[in-house]
């Protein structure tokens, strides 16, 4: 109880709402406000004057003092991280400095004057009718996908999607999920915290090898552009792994990305419309727009989507409206596939110029994965360890990331660099690369 | 496989993905297609032709019939609720047609507009420091809660607040959670889903019988408006509760769903404030803007800001950093206060309206609770039961609850009505009335 009092007060002064010199009450008057022992709050105060938080001063009572002690930080995962660096090449984010403002500001401004009041209740845990019914048309002409608007739900970002999917998966008695050998750390975090096991496929430069996918659940793979190695799926394995499914009442689960993104052709359409069934797609426009929006779908074989719907409607009942309504009316008004356009231009624009900077610089150096999204992977030649490259692109400032970072199997690998060649803003594409390419120029370290 | 094919053509058909009279391809090519054995496919197909769905005609081939079977409907949990009301007097909703649009579309613009580029990425999981900032000094204004931006953690409305806290206290090994007798059922398969079990405290017209509570690892409260019964927490009780949460470690949650509802005197700030390390205070933007926003806040005691941030970051990262931007906007302008001033007014005008319309059609109904929020419990005569007058009012088309439907104890209460006199737009208030109390002018039917 004393330690509680006292803990109190410190925060109490720390926040400012007990300001310096405010007076306190007296020990008696707190003590039957709170109803403890007085002798518990004279303790306190003198804990606290000894401290230093407090001033007893003789005949004028308890006093904050002028002058508090250092406060304590509180810390958080976040604050931990905050490291400044001038450049950023780490994969994951599109330019963060494209995203259409002004375009969206008129969307929403269309979106919230044409929306029904019953919009902004509690609506339908799979999303706004209005959005559902926008990506059933967009998803099927962009990445020809079998999506009707029932069958989709509107998550909070792919890492809900995968989260509430592992969920309703686990609730059906699954007990291992497969992934590829490399991908995200956070994915393995999903499936292990909703109890389920994790295998991984080997990866090469057809993609993943699903022929050695056996006694598992489902698994989650990107076939457009794997991530973050680079290849497509070949042919021959998208038919496969389809099999599989078939065969096994197995489940794929489709992480398409950044589908949007190809360069050197038209984009392979989705492995799930050779089995809807079967194949959950999950699509995001945490490239296309900005992670920053929190939205990602799932288009979902019949048999989840219940479940899915029940699992969405017990986190968080549906997911914010007035995003949804804005972003079906950037769909439907043409916006959004402007948007993809331009910034598919762009980013390819990037990517050409990085392979050719790279090839003028150190032509020994080879950029792997086909001619696509937002990140590509860069071979580091004989002698360089990741971890040492990295620490010299942060010392000039530059943050990049090692291959390693994404590995989830024992196996090593040549070392590389996963770059994120969309993630600069345009002013500082050119002094990314600069530095980038004076990294590669130094010497390598002995390890 | 061929179950899986069937299944496949089914789908595509029902979609109209595959048109009527379209011509499929031949079942050599598919089943070369697909590397299925082509008896296959042939058996899938003249499955389909037995079930209508395909025609085969000699010498052309197989095609989709001109009239497919009748679709079978994909079953949603929000499909099966959609019944039409004309009107609405059910709790839990403001007036969704009192949403500011004009003036949420003005902080949006100014907030995009003001942005710096980085919040369109993966930001803090606590949320936007700009909103955390507003709303530390809005909370502590409004509700007098102790509130430092690094304790809040915004998240997806109270659904999603309230199902993190219930994940973190049971990693941390809590196996109980207390909960008022009355209140939402959401609330308790949260708590069971996360894996603990749920008690129930009594609640009278002092509020809940906080003496009660003995081994229970948190209490959830109502303190400002227990809900649905309408009591403010008693002074002594308050006081009560935080001796038990000290002496105990226990947690209390503090509910303040419509604290900032409250018509006949100040409100009564936040219980949180007494012990902010020993009290989660829960707020919500649901009943002062719109539930559809999907927006809420915790402030939380020192040694929980790092596992909630967590499991936020393992749940969706962060909530959609527009909307965030946006509230922060418009608290920082005073926009927000603005808003919750004039519903203040418009609330409490139909609350009187409510209570004298009533007291003149029924003046032996009691309406029960203090002068706050945004419902009121409305006890029934000796006769009547809930049933049948929720049903009644069905049939005149007007919406409402019994008070049953929140009820999570064995103790019977007298029938009573939980009346949401906030629900209706404002050109539906006088006809909702109206019904009401027709519905209750008629005489009971036996049950």
């Amino acid at each position: 109880m004393r330690a509680a009092l006292e803990n109190a007060l410190r925060e109490a002064v720390r926040t400012g709402r007990l300001p310096p010199a405010a007076r306190l009450p007296s020990s008696r008057a707190l003590s039957e406000d709170l109803q403890i022992a007085r002798n518990t709050v004279a303790e306190a105060y003198a804990q606290l004057v000894g401290e230093g938080w407090l001033v007893a001063k003789q005949g004028s009572g308890t006093h904050v003092a002028g002058q508090v002690p250092a406060t304590r930080q509180v810390a958080s995962p976040a604050a931990a991280e905050v490291t400044r660096f001038r450049y950023d090449l780490r994969a994951g984010s599109p330019d963060l400095s494209s995203f259409p403002r002004s375009e969206w500001l008129s969307a929403a401004r269309r979106a919230l004057v044409g929306a029904p009041a019953e919009a902004f209740g509690y609506t339908d845990p799979r999303g706004r009718p209005e959005l559902r019914a926008a990506l059933a048309g967009y998803l099927a002409r962009a990445r020809g996908v079998r999506a009707a608007p029932e069958r989709i739900v509107i998550c909070s970002g792919f890492t809900q999607s995968f989260g509430l999917l592992c969920q309703v998966l686990r609730a059906r008695g699954a007990t291992s999920l497969t992934t590829e050998a490399y991908g995200l750390s956070s994915n393995h975090d999903t499936v292990t915290a909703a109890g389920m096991g994790v295998q991984t496929l080997r990866v090469d430069e057809r993609g993943a090898l699903v022929e050695e996918l056996t006694y598992t659940d489902a698994a989650l793979l990107t076939p457009a552009h794997q991530f973050p190695l680079g290849q497509a799926l070949a042919a021959a394995r998208r038919t496969q792994v389809i099999q599989w499914a078939v065969a096994t009442a197995g489940l794929v689960i489709e992480d398409d990305y950044d589908g949007e993104f190809r360069y050197d052709r038209q984009p392979v359409g989705a492995l799930q419309s050779l089995a809807p069934e079967h194949v959950v797609y999950a699509g995001t426009a945490s490239k296309t727009l900005a992670p920053g929006l929190r939205l990602g779908w799932l288009v979902l074989p019949a048999h989840l989507i219940d479940d899915v719907a029940a699992a969405k409607a017990a986190a968080d009942r549906h997911t914010s409206v007035l995003d949804q309504l804005t972003l079906a009316e950037l769909i439907s008004c043409g916006g959004y596939d402007r948007h993809v356009r331009r910034r598919r231009l762009a980013y390819r624009r990037r990517r050409d110029r990085f392979v050719a900077e790279l090839h003028r610089h150190a032509p020994q150096l080879r950029v792997l994965g086909i001619a696509a999204g937002l990140h590509a992977l860069l071979q580091l030649p004989q002698g360089h360890t990741e971890n040492e490259v990295v620490a010299r692109a942060a010392r000039r400032g530059l943050a990049i990331e090692g291959l390693n970072a994404y590995r989830h199997t024992d196996q090593p690998h040549q070392p590389a660099l996963v770059i994120g060649y969309a993630s600069p803003p345009d002013h500082a594409f050119t002094g990314a690369l600069a530095r980038l390419v004076a990294v590669l120029d130094d010497p390598p370290r002995p390890g």
